[in-house]
C-alpha cells in the first residue's frame, strides 16, 4: 500500500515539474482543448438551463405515474435537440407501486397531525385504520434484539438519526432501518412500521425511499416521520405515557402488474472509434414528490451539457461518447441492470464510465477504479483538475457510483468524482428537491469537470483496463 | 433632534464614568440583583422547556380550533405551576374561520400538484373547483394599476418577493399583498388570487396569515404558494403560453358565527405598590399549521420563565409583574383589543410594557417610548444591557410591539426590544415552525434581558410616564 501511495506521489511530483517546465506540443494542444471545454462549460448556463426545463415541463417522475413517460419523451427531445448523433430507448419492465394517500396522527397522550411519507412499495392499511400504541427503539440493532412477539399489535418506531458527513457515509449507517425495518418489525409481531426520515435537514419534509419486505414475512405498513415531527413523537414519549398513534394509508403495496420503464441512451459517435464508448451516466427517473432537481436533475444537466459542449468543439474526439439516462435507479437500479443484461454482462467495448446523482456540491476527489498502467494517465487529468479544488484518491478500487456500480460490477473501468455531499441529504427523497435548491456556481465547475472527462477518455488512446 | 441625542450620549458617558469608578451602595445592590437574575435564566432551560411544554403537550392553538381552548387550560395550569399569585382568564368573542382542505395544481402547460395555503379569512371554492388561466403581476402596485375588468374569468398572480432584512422592515413591503390583494384582485374581476408567499424561505413551505375583503366587494379564494412553487409557476409563465391552474378548496370564508377566545393573565403581586402594573406580552394564538414554537411560544417561554426567576428571589419587587398572554392575535391583536376595551382605554396602573412577539435571535436594540425623565433610568438600564450586546435607540416614540401596541396606544409607556429578525420570516405561519427551530442560546439571553427588564422596572419608583 505504501508503495503504491509513493508511486502515486512520484508521478505527481514529475507532472508538476513538467507543468512548471515547457510542455510538449502535444501536451500543449491537450490542455488547449481541456481549457477551452473548461471555459465553454463555466460561462455557460446551459446544464442549469437543462434541470430548469426537467423540473419544469415535467417535474417529479417516478415509475408507475404518467410523468415517467413524459420524461422519456422529454430526454429523447432535449439530446436530439443538443446535437446527440443517434438516440435511443431500451424499454424494460419495472414493478408498480403507487403511494396513494397517508394520514398520520399522534392521537394520545396529545393530538398531532404528523408529517409523514409511505416508503416506496409499503403496503397501505386497506379499509382499516390503524391505531395502536408506539414503541420506541433508538436504532434498528435495537429493533432486531427485541423479543419475538414483544411487539403483537404495536407500532414499531425508529429514532435513529442520521449524521451529516461530507461523503455522505452517514447514509450507510441510517439506510437499512429504511429498507430491512418493516420486516423486521413485522416479525415481532409489529402492525406498522415508523421511522425517522433518513435526512439531515431540520424541516418538516418527510424522506421518502425504498423499502423491502422479506418473501414470506408480513407486509405491514412503513413509513419516515419529517425529523421535527420524530421530536415531537420522541418529547411525547418521555412523558411516560402510552403514546398511541393513528395510520391511515392508501399506499398500493408490491402490485403483481408491471409498468414499461425505459432508460434513454445517447450517443455523440467517436471520429476513429466509433465502436468504443466512454459512458456518463446519470438517472432520470425521481421519486414523486419533489422535482427532482437535485435527486437527479443535476446528474442529467451535467452529461447532457457535456456532450453539448463537444460536440460544439471543431474536432469529434475518437471514441464515442455514451450517455445514459438511467430508469429506475430509485427503486433499485433496474435501468442499470437491464442496460447490463440486454449486453449479456459484456463490457468490452466500454472505455470507461462516470456517474452523477450526488447531488450539489463541488467536487473535491476523483477516485479512480482502472488498471495499473492506466493510472499515470488519470493522474495527468487529475493534476489537470487540481486548480478547480479536486484531490485524487490514494484507492484504485472505484467501480462506479449509483446506476454505473452495476456497470462497473460488470467490467467497466470508472471514475468516481466526489461532491461535498454535506447538504445532499437536506433535500434527498422530499418534497424540498426542487430547482432553486441547484448551488449553479458548483454546477457549472462539476460540468467543466465532466466535460473535461469525457474528452479526455473519449480522445485518448488510453486502454482504462490495462 | 440634535439636543435630543446629545443629552443621551451625555448620559451615556455619566454612567460609564460612574461604572468605571466606585458604585453607590444602591446601585451595588441594584447590580447585584439583576445579575442574580441574568445568571438565573443564562443558567436554565426553563424558557425552552416551557415552548416544549407548549408546542408538546398542545401544539397548533388556532382560533377556531378546539387546541385554543386547551392552551387556555395549559397556560393557566403553567402559570400557577410557576409561581404566579393570581392567574385568570378574560372571555371575549373572534370570528370563527376554518381553513378546510385546499388543492391547487398547474393544469397547463405542464401539470404539476403545487404546495400552497389558504390566507386566513379566506372563502373557499364551494363545490365547484376553478380552474382558469393566471396573469402575473410583479407587485400589488401592478395589480392596482390593472384596467376594470381585465381580469374578468382569471386568477390573479402576484409575484412580489419578501426581502430579508434584520429588523424585518422586508415584510411591511410585502404583507399588503396579502392582506388586501384578493378584494382589489376580485375589483378587477379576478376569480381568485394567488401570490408568491410573504416569506425569506426557499422552502416547499407555504405562509399563511390574515387577509381581508372589502365590505361590499366580492369574495375570491385567497391563497399563497410556496416560494420554491411560486418560482415553477413563473418559469412556466416564461414559456408565454397560457398557464393554467385548477383550485378547489374549502376555505369557509368569514363565517357569521364566533367563538370564544381568552386572554391569560397571571400576576406576581408588588410589595410595596400592587396595583401599580409592569406588564410583559406575548400571545398565545397561533396558526394551524406548524406548533407555533416560534411565533409565539418563545414569547409565551420567555414571559413565564421571567416571572418564575423573580419569583424565586428573597424579596418581591415593589410593583406587580402582569403577563398577558394575549388571544387572536393572528387575526387582528384581537385579545389586545379587548383587553383596553373592557379597562375602558385607562391605562394608568400600567407603568410600561414590553412584548415578545418575532422569533428567535438575539436582541441587538432596546428602543423606549418614555416620558423625558424616565430616559435616563432606561438608559442605565441599556448601560447594563450593554455587554449582552444591546444598543439603545436614538429615538424615544416605542409604542410597545404587536399585541402590546394596543395598549401602547391607550397610554401605556413601552419598551421595544428588537432582536435579530434575520430568520424570522423563514418560519413565520408555516408548516415549519417547530421547536427545533428555537435558539436556545439566544433564548436564554434573551430571557436574562426581559427577567432584569421587568424586575428593573417593577423595582424602581420611575414613572416612565414623565
Amino acid at each position: 500500500m505504501q508503495r503504491f501511495i509513493n508511486a502515486i506521489f512520484f508521478a505527481g511530483i514529475v507532472t508538476i515539474v513538467a507543468f512548471a517546465g515547457p510542455v510538449s506540443a502535444l501536451e500543449e494542444k491537450l490542455h488547449a482543448q481541456l481549457d477551452e471545454l473548461k471555459s465553454a462549460s463555466i460561462n455557460s448556463s446551459l446544464s442549469y438551463d437543462i434541470i430548469e426545463s426537467l423540473t419544469t415541463e415535467v417535474g417529479a417522475r417516478m415509475v408507475g405515474t404518467p410523468a415517467e413517460r413524459k420524461s422519456v419523451e422529454w430526454a429523447v427531445a432535449k439530446m436530439q435537440a443538443l446535437g446527440f448523433d443517434k438516440v435511443w430507448i431500451e424499454e424494460s419492465q419495472a414493478p408498480n407501486w403507487q403511494r396513494g394517500e397517508l394520514e398520520v396522527t399522534l392521537t394520545s397522550p396529545f393530538l398531532h397531525k404528523l408529517v409523514a411519507l409511505s416508503l416506496g412499495n409499503s403496503v397501505g392499511t386497506d379499509t382499516k385504520p390503524i391505531e395502536t400504541e408506539v414503541v420506541k427503539f433508538n436504532n434498528l440493532d435495537a429493533l432486531k434484539a427485541a423479543e419475538p412477539n414483544s411487539l403483537t399489535g404495536k407500532i414499531a418506531y425508529v429514532a435513529y438519526s442520521m449524521e451529516r458527513k461530507k461523503d455522505g457515509s452517514g447514509y450507510g449507517n441510517a439506510v437499512g432501518a429504511r429498507v430491512n425495518g418493516a420486516a423486521i418489525a413485522a416479525e415481532k409481531g409489529a402492525v406498522a412500521y415508523v421511522m425517522r426520515s433518513v435526512g439531515t435537514d431540520s424541516h418538516r419534509f418527510a424522506h421518502t425511499g425504498v423499502m423491502r419486505y422479506k418473501e414470506e414475512g408480513k407486509q405491514i405498513p412503513a413509513l419516515a416521520l419529517s425529523n421535527p415531527d420524530a421530536d415531537l413523537l420522541e418529547n411525547a414519549l418521555k412523558r411516560n405515557k402510552p403514546v398511541t398513534m393513528g395510520i391511515a394509508s392508501s399506499a398500493s403495496g408490491p402490485l403483481n402488474d408491471t409498468v414499461t420503464i425505459a432508460n434513454v441512451i445517447g450517443e455523440f459517435t467517436g471520429s476513429e472509434h466509433p465502436d468504443e464508448v466512454v459512458t456518463l451516466g446519470a438517472h432520470l427517473d425521481s421519486w414523486d414528490v419533489g422535482t427532482g432537481a437535485i435527486d437527479d436533475g443535476i446528474g442529467v444537466g451535467i452529461t447532457l451539457a457535456a456532450v453539448h459542449h463537444i460536440a460544439r468543439l471543431k474536432h469529434r474526439p475518437k471514441r464515442t461518447i455514451r450517455v445514459i439516462l438511467f430508469a429506475a435507479e430509485e427503486i433499485g437500479l433496474l435501468g442499470a441492470k437491464d442496460y447490463v443484461a440486454r449486453r449479456n454482462g459484456n463490457m468490452d467495448n466500454h472505455v470507461i464510465g462516470a456517474e452523477w446523482d450526488f447531488g450539489n456540491g463541488t467536487i473535491y476527489k476523483l477516485a479512480p477504479g482502472v488498471g495499473e498502467n492506466a493510472l499515470l494517465k488519470i493522474k495527468e487529468f487529475a493534476e489537470y483538475l487540481a486548480p478547480l479544488g479536486v484531490e485524487m484518491a490514494s484507492t484504485n478500487n472505484a467501480k462506479g457510483q449509483s446506476d454505473m456500480s452495476e456497470l462497473g460490477k460488470a467490467g467497466q473501468p470508472a471514475v468516481n468524482f466526489y461532491p461535498d455531499g454535506s447538504d445532499y441529504f437536506d433535500y434527498h427523497h422530499t418534497e424540498n428537491d426542487t430547482l432553486d435548491k441547484v448551488d449553479t456556481e458548483a454546477l457549472k465547475i462539476n460540468t467543466a469537470i465532466y466535460t473535461t472527462f469525457a474528452w479526455y477518455a473519449a480522445n485518448s488512446g488510453i486502454d482504462f483496463r490495462k
